[in-house]
């Protein structure tokens, strides 16, 4: 059985401005490690780059190129135009389908952390010993919390080899529904993390997603070729813009999902760092070189070149990001997103 | 009556670090206005600079010189090394004696804030015509809270002209203490602010601190002369370091006092800084570009020229000094000299 890794490197966002930009979005910082996330993802499943496709837009190749060393041209699959991840995995699947129609995808964004990358290796081969018999199975993280800002899948009847049918997928619930579904132990969290045979997940698509599927296939013939990018292009342009969950998952029904629990973190936001970066006695995530740093405690701080003097704070994120400084509250820091916003009125787009 | 304005411009402190730097203490920092401490004390009281003598230490010398342009050299007195306020206003005296021995001195901090100039000049005449007979005449601030950083003055009789006897001197009250003071209407802010005549602060030198007296009687003759310089630090040397409140105030019988309201701050620390300063609608004193300002109040911003994106701080002072970066609560301002200590064990002495 042949396993090829998908990278969905395709994201933008700006909950971790300043230290994200448009040009360098959250997949390229070094967040989770010393490493940008898209490396440290590529690692921890160490597929061999040769089997390894990492998907993203025009403006971030370059980059994909230059901390993806190594990886085969063929392999760096540029949008032609941002369409969300059904797009991407399919454009990815007929890449694949072209080399090997019966081969595994597995599917995973470029800018989550994994604590233990042993187990997650683990439970992503179970995953594709169940995705080869053509199911489309996703991973299910055993919730540490009643997090709302994730999707939840509800767990359904038993399959073989560790696996269980899906009953639903949920969207982000409210706190009390949240605290049910984790007490309950029916409940995992929605990870994004999908694999399946590249056939199955076209057939998805022929299915639920039809517009899709004939791009793709006016697509395909010209892998390879000089004209790809402008008929990628044609295809891509009409398309709606869909995300795989909503267009399959939430539909097909030769799902399965995998448990797992290797320490997962889709690093949401600044407040997420403790999870998964070191933490002092004094409950800071401090990286870079903070000068003094007295009595705070449960802070996150990106100090820059210039020293940092902090007294006194609690609960509060702090980033130099050289041109642009940030201060807000940990449990604020969605707050990041109004600000972006105000810089924009302001027209300082430069730092964006 | 001849009024001669001395400013006592000696200080160092790091209340106010990182704007603050051991080469611009606080009195040549514009806090609260567009122009540095220093200018704004020698504008408010406007006796013109030939009877203006500002006092500093040598390493300041040349920023008073180009802070205050027509400041007669003469005028200029460089202590030869600190020693406190009363050799400070010791030497002053001497020079201003020199001139004209009955000629009234107002000594003035040169950092502090007034808000109405205006009736502080009035309460300083008022003050200097008491001073014109012998008095040594303090002013006093009416406390508009139970501020436990200030000293107190305790009222006592009734004099001629608005002016009082002084019961008692009072040291930093604490809390439930300063309550009492503000509440029995019978106490009053010391302001560090003195009115009195040449010759009548130096015979309560003579009388209370005779070491002075005679360092001062050494160099009197040497004014003007080639070997003032030598002279004065000779006689400096072995000089005490002792405040005039504690060497001749809090001793002298002939003392009067005369109450004001005038808007007085000695601007103690950032979180002082809102009352002389304009706050916006949420109580944040903005100085300086802040370029995003999301749901924050009570904040004490100086933006420097990279863009401040802050959002969600409250009671916060957050100070980008261009070379550091200070984020402290306002509650905790007095944690800079802890920050201040942590600088100099890491031997960033140059950020000090």
């Amino acid at each position: 059985m042949s396993v090829y890794t998908v990278i969905l490197a395709g994201g933008s966002g700006t909950r971790f401005w300043p230290l994200s930009r448009a040009a360098r979005p959250k997949q390229f910082l070094p967040l989770a490690s010393g490493s940008p996330l898209l490396v440290d993802t590529i690692r921890r499943v160490s597929s061999g780059l040769k089997r390894t496709y990492v998907s993203c837009g025009s403006t971030h190749a370059p980059m994909v190129r230059k901390l993806v060393k190594g990886l085969p041209p063929a392999n760096l699959l540029v949008e032609p135009m941002a369409r969300n991840t059904a797009a991407a995995i399919g454009l990815a699947a007929i890449h694949v389908a072209k080399r090997d129609a019966s081969a595994v995808l597995q599917v995973l964004p470029a800018d989550h952390a994994v604590r233990d990358a042993r187990r997650f290796r683990a439970v992503l081969a179970q995953a594709a010993e169940i995705a080869r018999r053509g199911a489309l199975v996703t991973l299910g993280i055993r919730p540490s919390r009643a997090e709302t800002g994730y999707g939840y899948i509800q767990l359904g009847e038993s399959l073989e080899a560790g696996a269980f049918r899906v009953r639903a997928f949920v969207e982000k619930p409210d706190a009390a529904t949240a605290q049910r579904f984790v007490e309950s132990g029916d409940y995992l969290w929605n990870a994004g993390i999908f694999i399946f045979r590249a056939d199955a997940i076209l057939d998805a698509l022929q299915k639920f997603l039809p517009e899709l599927w004939q791009a793709l296939n006016k697509i395909a013939p010209a892998i390879g070729k000089p004209t790809y990018a402008t008929v990628a292009r044609r295809a891509f342009l009409r398309l709606p813009s869909v995300s795989i969950d909503y267009a399959v998952m939430e539909k097909a029904d030769n799902l399965a999902v995998v448990p797992g629990d290797f320490g997962w973190s889709d690093l949401g936001s600044f407040s997420s760092l403790p999870d998964v970066r070191p933490v002092d006695e004094h409950g800071n995530v401090v990286i870079g070189r903070v000068s003094a740093l007295v009595d705070c405690r449960d802070c996150v701080i990106f100090a820059g070149r210039r020293p940092l003097a902090l007294a006194g704070l609690s609960g509060v994120v702090v980033v130099d990001a050289g041109d642009v400084i940030l201060v807000v509250p940990k449990q604020h820091s969605q707050q990041v997103r109004e600000i972006v916003e105000e810089f924009k009125v302001r027209r300082l787009n430069r730092y964006l």
